[in-house]
């Protein structure tokens, strides 16, 4: 059987390598190109631009070309800055690629909402209506089907992640959710930003876009679509913490309904027996950022407060890997028709 | 003038080492003892314990001598594990030694609220009923006169600070308040531990102590003690992160009545304005622990969504410093009556 | 066909972890025990153990116990801390079991050089002769007869290959060589030690067994055995840095006749032509950790300079794969009659 | 008796904010200037430039002035790049200003030699005369009466302490010296560099510039100056390691006569005894970088191996403070008449 042939555009960032480390070793695909942003005036080899694919991978990386992209592949994994995919999807679109945009393009449905957080009109509000929000253990269905998939954002893939089953079983108010959500740096990308020099970074840690993270709407958008009809109200606080890889994302939430941990640990079980990449964790053990690195796996736990009327969840990934590539070529088995973990395990 | 004679008991922690710090450069005290509990079988030069001292301070650390202590020192400074200084004290107090206690023993006035966190009868009764909670910006008079101080704990000291002046004026319900608090490593005590080595908490970040922390029942006390009466409850989850110093603590509450940012502004600056360790941050700066490393300061930055009614408190301490060592001097300082910042800017 | 049964003992320190996580993917082995020093009263589920292994691993960790080691599996690695495999060795080896040890029990050949160096008597003189000293690149034909492998310390493995080709091409002097080899934290091995703790490592880096590293005289051993006759005198620093994984070994040789950097360039790669693991790093362009974290490739680069008579050799590796567990592998793969790099791309 | 006067140039990065730390508490002199080069359209405060610094300095950050810092302080540190104060320093001292250069722009006595390190064709050849080679241990006497102060690279100040005693004493060759030097991320200066990004050099090390290092030849030069006639070879490798601050040099030299470790106590005793900031350490008891973090020790120790004709020295430095800022301010203290110490402990 032949090959799925594989471009990543946006080859050069954290998201792309990641990309090109999962996919070298994907049994049923090839990737056949490596694009960047154009700042080269010749491809270059990727072992040049990344040792590590040294004597592993042998492709160049070259320019971004959307007519060579799309003769030379049938899925285009994009994880360039907001605001390029939007313009170059669909014309991929229209050569027969299927995409998939690690980039928050096509994440909210709504373009005005796209606009107030992107702070960009969107170029392409079709392709936005058709696009699929690549949270395969929500929306498997509409994946398997879409031809464009909007991959979650980092945190809120973690945090959508944690409150599902609650909100879904009514166990938790929609109103005054608090998420305290760490993430390690290469969350940020790949870009010299003095803030994020090593020596500003090191023994340090802060908060940033307090209460104004663009991934909040997109949570509140994937809860109020798989959980029925009704507003969230969300604060979010997001920070930056010296490590590499790892989001920790904690949801406080007001308890609807008496319940005990045991219920919660079933209702849990339940929503996600079919989900191979969410661990529920044993009581009073709550999950590490090391434990899911360099995995595909979403580690939950949670405790209840019946006194205080609280629910805690905290949901560790990689933010490279559910959060971004991981998640992606999880997408991208679910569209082949492949098995859910293939090249992920 | 003759300077005022000081020990410190726990003189190989961590405060311990800080207080060296601190004191040896202090104008108006002498540390003429360093003790440690008694695992040494003959005093070791100061020097050989931490080299960074070599050259500089030319004492011995001894083991802890309680009638020894009592004859070297006016004040006594106790950092040492819980549990230790209950029994200690006493004796130094008869002894005309005042007392500054760093380790959790006094700090709860209720002996059975003791036993239920620390999990050991208190052994002091009577003394624990004298012990004046140590944080200065908020029972500053009553240190002045004490003779014990309950040196506050390093997470209760960020919260505090963030919470008490919200509180006070009633712009926050006393309900439902959490506190997601992150700390350094160093928060954690010297001791060879298998989870905080080096190999395990680099590149990692943990959750500990979910809603079960004993800095809990000292901040709800403290905070009852300093805003009048009526209960609070508080969720609160402490974490690692790996870095060496440093706390990062977020208090969300829920807004009582209307008010915008610059209310908020005024009232904290208002009320911290005699406190020279409390510093107010600019609008949509948050602090970041670096900028407190080393320092006494406690940096404070809040925002307010009248929207969601959600308040967002951050304080920013340095553990060993605002959390520890430097809270213990400026204790100290007030109760000899000399300026709040000796030794300390 | 059916797979290799394997064994780890020493399944719950840093090689053993790797280890694990090699041959969980390896195609032609199946993982039957896991075993660790007697402290556990209960088979414990590796996922408990190791977290990050929960739902991919279905074993459980059981106490050492040589008779069914032997029954239960066709290769034992063995990552045990120094001076238990030479006594576990002989009774694997006479129950038909393949042996790779990762202590030093079978490095040096000589039983008063492994007393003096490891300060112990050597349990088991006759299986020291019989084993092989596991460096694939230099001693495969050895390695694919054997049945007892001494794989070779994280520093030696690095310093070997980097000096190999110059020595054994006489461009070098034997006497006189600096070895200045950084190690990462996990090369320490997973046990509580205050010198090791987060807040004591973090921010810090030192040298120890200045030298007196007992990977010395195992270097000199295999560099005598694969250069020809003829004394070595070698000075070795190790260090430890702030970080998880990665040597980086420099070596400084003085040249023994006149040559240029394309010389060498061209020996290492004619020297390391079939070496799959061994990567020759383009010239003025120098190793760095990450590129080989979590691969078992060794990076090299080199220097000449003709005036002062010196060669600058770099070596990177990984300490838990070429340095340990890779290796071991590795060595597994020659010992099969498999291709050298299954399991390890 | 009023203060000096001190202006600092360069205010903005890593040693410019370590000068305005020391400097704010030193007793015998004022900052009056604080200047950075010109990206300010305005004068920024200095605690909105470091939050750390609000409260405690009230000084605005100016655009470099020339005449404006001539006017405004009677000693001037200037902590700018490379190739800046060599055109800045000449109008100063002609307008009766001293200056402390924290550049390499007078450390090269040969304006050739200057030229072939740093690209550049020396601006002042005249004041490059008069400079005066700054550090204090061995040149106390012409800093004493120097008006313009090389200060020494961070890297030479270590190597060079390191070494002079063994070489005066004819104890080592000064042929075949291998200097591998490790430095914190703050010996870079601050400045957004790709390679330099936390989630790069973050679980990473790597040398660089290796045998190409612009401090080697200022090394030569103070060691011939130091030790009398005869030319020196030396090797030297640096690392970047991922702290903040703290340089480890270790430094082999051939042992040129028969001689113990008890002879080179004496003799590195000897030497240093006048020298308040170098510490020697005892027998096998090698220097750790925290033990000299934010202080201006350099701790120095070694080992000699008879059998192997080989010398070790290792020298710790905090690179902000002895290799920086702190070594300028003790050249102040030497120039000014005021003991070396001053404002240092």
């Amino acid at each position: 059987m032949s090959k799925l042939r594989i471009a990543i555009a946006g080859a050069t960032g954290y998201a792309g390598e990641e990309l090109i480390r999962i996919l070298r070793q994907h049994p049923s695909v090839q990737i056949t190109t490596l694009a960047a942003s154009a700042k080269w005036d010749r491809p270059v080899p990727v072992g040049e631009v990344f040792p590590r694919f040294a004597g592993q991978l042998d492709l160049p990386v070259e320019s971004l070309d959307p007519a060579r992209l799309s003769r030379s592949c049938d899925v285009a994994f994009l994880a360039l800055p907001h605001g390029v995919s939007m313009t170059l999807a669909p014309a991929l679109l229209q050569g027969g690629v299927k995409v998939i945009d690690l980039a928050g393009d096509f994440r909210l449905k709504d373009p005005a909402l796209f606009t107030r957080w992107y702070n960009l009109a969107h170029a392409s509000p079709a392709a936005l209506g058709e696009a699929v929000y690549g949270l395969t253990e929500l929306f498997g269905e509409q994946i398997r089907k879409a031809r464009l998939i909007a991959n979650p954002g980092c945190y809120a893939a973690s945090v959508i992640l944690a409150c599902v089953p609650l909100l879904k079983a009514g166990l938790a108010d929609r109103q005054g959710i608090i998420v305290d959500a760490k993430s390690g740096l290469t969350g940020a990308g790949r870009k010299a930003e003095a803030s994020q020099m090593f020596a500003e970074m090191n023994e340090n840690m802060w908060a940033y876009k307090v209460n104004q993270h663009q991934h909040a709407p997109e949570i509140e958008q994937a809860l109020t679509a798989s959980t029925g009809a009704g507003t969230l109200s969300m604060t979010m606080v997001p920070y930056v913490v010296p490590l590499n890889r790892g989001i920790l994302s904690t949801v406080y939430l007001r308890l609807a309904q008496p319940c005990v941990w045991e219920e919660l640990d079933r209702l849990y079980r339940d929503f996600y027996r079919q989900a191979p990449f969410v661990r529920i964790r044993p009581k009073d053990q709550w999950p590490k950022v090391r434990e899911v690195a360099g995995t595909n796996y979403c580690d939950l736990a949670f405790a209840v407060d019946q006194e205080k009327k609280t629910i805690i969840v905290m949901a560790a990934i990689d933010n490279l890997m559910k959060g971004a590539a991981g998640q992606a070529v999880q997408n991208l088995n679910v569209m082949a028709g492949w098995p859910e973990t293939t090249g992920l395990l």
